[in-house]
């Protein structure tokens, strides 16, 4: 897993003054588009031009199973999580409405159903018949640790050969907000109960009984972990390692990355405990209604584009906010300046 | 004005009810979509449609001079009002550029701009050269408010005409903060210290001054004014009550409208406040950084669509959210059904 050291480099501070320049002299009052001003500045200078663009989008479900899934953790049973594959090989999910909405190249990764399946389309890229059961032992072992990585890796280089301006990463398993829950409370220090939620849609009994399955995993698991690799095996999911990779790859080959919801947050969580510098390259595009959602933006002090209440995954929240980013561009670009208009700007 | 009483029809609850049911039957936890499952129900209902759409938008910029900046109440100059205009005709401006990135029908519209310009491509429908300073008088006449209205509703029966599915009005007019803050004091029955802001740009100092202005008018008019077109007339500008008239007429024509920032909202306030029934055609874009939108989104007890720091007006705010609702309604329209899919749905 050499790759995961490769350097990440900074945007373009030039190219940041330059465009924080050029919006000063757009035909607005100065800072009166807010966020979107900010946007074109950072996508400036990790493009490295004074013409930002994010055209071309590709977004990439990383689909696993779970063993916490035995555990009764989610409001769905965990042959959905394969149902739901064929979902996005036929078209018909959230995420392939979305990416069709905007033109974007869209791709469903199995890193590890429980059963594999033989469907023309999906990418088959498995780390085993799903994850173990962390409840009573680690997640995954080094070996599948390392697949799972390298399936993110493998679907940025995709994202970079297609020659795309933007990645996001979605997920799909039956238990993940458990697994992402358990990683949050570890990096965060947090109690499980203060960042564990509904997930698919638990009551609050379930939502009690699942921190306290949360809590009971990090006891067994936590002092014998040193790293956030550590973290990841024995807490972590396949698709929550691919989107790991894939961050840390995004970010290695100079790829802006809009990041989704709860589960992917805290995929990026893991991949800035790794490298802290690649979360210069990340965006997040929602807050979702996932409480752990909010608490992981805090600490990432992550400003998120929207916040629908949406509390889906998939990249569902990302795919909704990639028109922020497209017009913040091309308002950047097109707008006609003070001089060009003529308008007396003082 | 007789039309402005025509009758106000509501959306239509039994597709409400209908889509309601649709978005339980489709391939996400229910309710997972947050916002996003709201507004397909709410757009089915005004559409009265199973498919609801948005995919065809005109914005009309409504511009106008304004007497109170006499009083020094702005942060640029009053000629940048007809200066902007011109910039709109030629394509520059930032709703050009959002406009055509949704290919949307872009207009502007002079509603009274101090002097006339001979501009091809430029709508003139003038109320006046400017209202007068309402610091001392009432800002229009009752036939300049009526010429005023009329504006607004002849861009809606153009839009009517084109048969679009969204309405966009927005405003531009040097010093119209100002009137809307004092609008929206009498309608709230707030101090003008409690929701002035710094418009296109005031420092502590000049939102002081301008707030002092706009409670020194209040003191002059108030007692004379018993109706929501009284303070339209005394307090308003021509672009504000031309958004006025758009949104009534906008509801009377069954047309859903995207309100933009706090001068529009103000518009659809004195607009609700004529005719209830028009509410729940209204959408709203965004909430600006002007301190006065937060307060009377609260009052209209109304949920914008984005929060992007946004204070430019010109309907920007409102166009951005535009791919919000295509996408809730393309979610709506596109997405698998549990039984389509064959997945297990509890």
């Amino acid at each position: 897993m050499d790759w995961l050291k490769a350097p990440i480099q900074a945007g373009g501070e030039a190219f940041a003054e330059q465009a924080r320049i050029r919006q000063t002299t757009l035909t607005k009052p100065p800072g009166s588009l807010g966020f979107l001003e900010d946007i074109a500045v950072r996508l400036a200078s990790l493009q490295q031009t004074g013409q930002p663009m994010i055209e071309s989008v590709q977004v990439t479900v990383f689909a696993a199973d779970h063993g916490i899934a035995e555990a009764g953790v989610s409001a769905f049973p965990q042959e959905v999580t394969g149902q739901m594959v064929i979902n996005f090989v036929n078209g018909g999910a959230t995420a392939n409405v979305l990416a069709r909405h905007l033109g974007a190249c869209f791709e469903v990764v199995d890193t590890g159903l429980r059963a594999p399946l033989d469907l023309t389309g999906l990418i088959v890229d498995r780390a085993g018949p799903g994850t173990a059961n962390f409840a009573v032992q680690p997640a995954m072992t080094h070996a599948q640790l390392e697949v799972a990585l390298n399936a993110g890796k493998s679907a940025v280089d995709r994202a970079v050969l297609r020659q795309v301006h933007l990645f996001i990463g979605g997920e799909m398993g039956i238990g993940n907000t458990t697994s992402a829950s358990a990683l949050a409370a570890a990096v965060l220090k947090l109690s499980p109960h203060d960042l564990t939620g509904a997930g698919t849609g638990l009551d609050a009994v379930g939502i009690h009984r699942k921190a306290v399955v949360i809590s009971e995993a990090l006891a067994l698991h936590l002092p014998a972990l040193h790293s956030p690799l550590d973290l990841l095996r024995c807490l972590g999911g396949f698709e929550i390692a691919a989107l790991t990779g894939a961050y840390i790859r995004a970010a290695q080959q100079r790829m802006p990355v809009l990041v989704d919801g709860f589960i992917s947050t805290v995929a990026a969580l893991i991949a800035i405990e790794m490298a802290p510098e690649c979360a210069e390259w990340f965006f997040y595009g929602h807050v979702s209604q996932e409480l752990g959602h909010q608490r992981v933006l805090a600490f990432l002090n992550a400003r998120p584009l929207l916040n629908l209440d949406m509390r889906l995954g998939e990249g569902s929240g990302a795919l909704v906010a990639v028109p922020v980013l497209q017009m913040a561009c091309k308002l950047h670009n097109e707008m006609a300046t003070f001089e060009q208009a003529g308008i007396s700007a003082d």
